[in-house]
């Protein structure tokens, strides 16, 4: 890989670099020329190693109403290495290999300081097309036009600008095609099952959706201890598949005979799953999801990302009368500077299965490649190199 | 007290003595004669010490279709002795004094070996007429009419029928008066702050209506340690009474100065309650719960017992994005067996305040005072003796 040298003089100036820009929703993302601006305080200018593709990208990709915004460069799962810091920055310096993480991790907050959240108040998460901590972007095209950030990460460009509350800093030994995977998908998923749920050892796990982020609460499930970990997909390929990250059991919603999902789970697990994690963002499957899970300590976790403005139902008796619990999962519940570190670690120790995860590989220039395979379902994780 | 003596040879007739029958829906409790059959195989026939109405029994006496049915026994919170055992009871014997609990807790299934769970398989929790494990009713009117049970105890009467399962055997020297409180309300209470949401010390609670059960809520959130507990009513007067149960703020509902509780909860407590519990049994008052608690990891606990078909609704978004957890919680998520007895020695203890629930006494034949007394929000508990 090449490395730009950047001289302490030109910190403060403009890098001119090229980065795929979403101009028009749904359109293919074009490779252009872009300018970087220097960081701002608290904040770290990266040079991108590679970045990969989540769903989250292309939700934003397709979406034709605010929140969506263009141009704008997406992306938000990636690793690189710091070219220059702003002011206020001690937390990493020049040359280090960072992680970007959508989900803010100040340190500071009462929520950052806590075991129990992953919120950070001083930084709420949004989807703001600007910069965390400054209201403003640090991307401009060649015509001077502002370009839009995405989820204070913006990664399909060659140098991005990220606040250190968005950057964990690694090892440089980790493989990149790794850890990048960390940045959000994989994490997502294997923290739900680990933090969220926290999965206790022995139990039965249904998982509604076996994308990226399902296959990860498999593989979460797996790591804490689970002896039955159920997938459910409208794809029976998906079985195979998840066999990699600790499927035991699949059912083939569509395929039930008759019977609801929650019928064939309850049958199967003679009463229903310990946790049931809906990983496609669906109410249907939420609903579906908990009348699968066990009375007297069941607990469905919401992972999927739902339409704005989708309503979640449920029979007040059910609610009462079982026994169960319903909670959210963001990123995983994981707190991004102390979590993540612990999950790159189960990977060194070859305990947590990143490998396959990563199904494909394509240079920059073939960014759009990437888009097509994973709205195809042909892909988990394809990888996005900036420099090969 | 007067105590009759039941030779061997009676513990197979039926008992004549009093009862409070309710024969139509929301019409005054007729006292009148009944035979109460000798227990059958794993019940036990109970000469009723004293009983307390709970609101679920003005429910069940105020409805007018099924499951409602009439003539019934209701009353489900007491104490009493053992007249005589049916046939396989080994667990309690004649004289042993007993407080009947509606759970049943048969100590052998999954359920009940768990300590997760409070809701026994064996004997699915439901509101059926009729005895637990027989699917008959021990009652009869001097016509010979049948009359059904309610709960699987039906304690508005002299002698009652109660199957092993549901019955709790405790040391005679706890006042009787006190004991019968753990029955059903101030354990539901109690619990739901102990076992269901486990509230951690230093905490800030939330109590959305100050009933017997909400203000039982706030008394086991003092147990717990709570230092912040806040009553929501419609009547600022239960303010000075539930001080006496730790409440340490009130929200005087429909007096917000337009802001919505839920407004005025996270303004006085910088961003929401650790802990909301829902006692009344009204969806939009779990909603103003949940909006109460806080993000990153407040729990919202469903106490109240709503109309049947009533839904709660949430946003997807707010379910993902909020980290906060929904759970249930009947009778207050304690495993009759094991959880009464240490509420009991906490009372012994003179830690849990028992005494200040009891604000009316009243002997047999005046019951429907109590049910005035409830109706009108006079009482938190008015204790029915059946010889005084």
């Amino acid at each position: 890989m090449e490395d730009k040298i950047v001289r302490p003089s030109e910190q403060q100036q403009p890098i001119r670099c090229k980065a795929a820009v979403c101009r028009k929703a749904g359109e293919a993302l074009i490779i252009e020329e872009i300018f970087v601006a220097p960081p701002m305080p608290h904040e770290a200018r990266i040079r991108i190693i590679c970045t990969s593709l989540c769903y989250s990208d292309i939700t934003f990709w397709k979406m034709q109403e605010p929140p969506a915004i263009f141009p704008r460069i997406l992306g938000h799962e990636a690793i690189g290495v710091v070219e220059s810091v702003g002011e206020e920055v001690t937390e990493v310096t020049k040359g280090d290999i960072v992680v970007p993480i959508f989900m803010p991790d100040c340190e500071e907050c009462i929520d950052c300081k806590s075991k129990k959240s992953n919120l950070c108040s001083k930084f709420p998460f949004n989807i703001s097309p600007r910069m965390l901590r400054h209201d403003s972007s640090r991307f401009t095209d060649l015509n001077g036009e502002i370009i839009n950030h995405f989820m204070c990460i913006s990664s399909f460009s060659e140098y991005t600008v990220v606040d250190i509350a968005n950057l964990l800093k690694i090892d440089s030994s980790i493989p990149p095609n790794r850890a990048c995977l960390l940045s959000c998908g994989v994490s997502t998923g294997v923290g739900a099952a680990w933090r969220t749920a926290n999965v206790e050892p022995g139990s039965t796990v249904a998982v509604f959706g076996l994308g990226c982020i399902g296959l990860a609460v498999a593989e979460g499930a797996r790591l804490c201890g689970a002896t039955r970990i159920i997938g459910v997909d409208i794809n029976p390929q998906k079985f195979d598949i998840g066999k990699k990250f600790g499927l035991t059991d699949f059912v083939h919603a569509g395929e039930c005979e008759n019977k609801s999902v929650s019928q064939v789970i309850m049958e199967m697990t003679g009463g229903g799953a310990d946790y049931c994690f809906e990983c496609v963002g669906m109410a249907s499957l939420v609903h579906e999801a908990y009348a699968s899970c066990r009375k007297g300590w069941g607990k469905t976790i919401v992972v999927g990302v739902d339409k704005p403005g989708s309503k979640l139902s449920f029979n007040s008796s059910d609610v009462l009368f079982q026994g169960k619990t319903l909670m959210g999962s963001l990123f995983g519940g994981l707190k991004p500077k102390t979590d993540v570190p612990i999950l790159l670690k189960r990977y060194i120790d070859k305990e947590l299965n990143l490998d396959d995860f990563v199904t494909h590989e394509v240079e920059f220039k073939d960014i759009n490649k990437a888009f097509d395979l994973l709205i195809k379902g042909q892909s988990l994780r394809c990888l996005i190199w900036m420099h090969k």
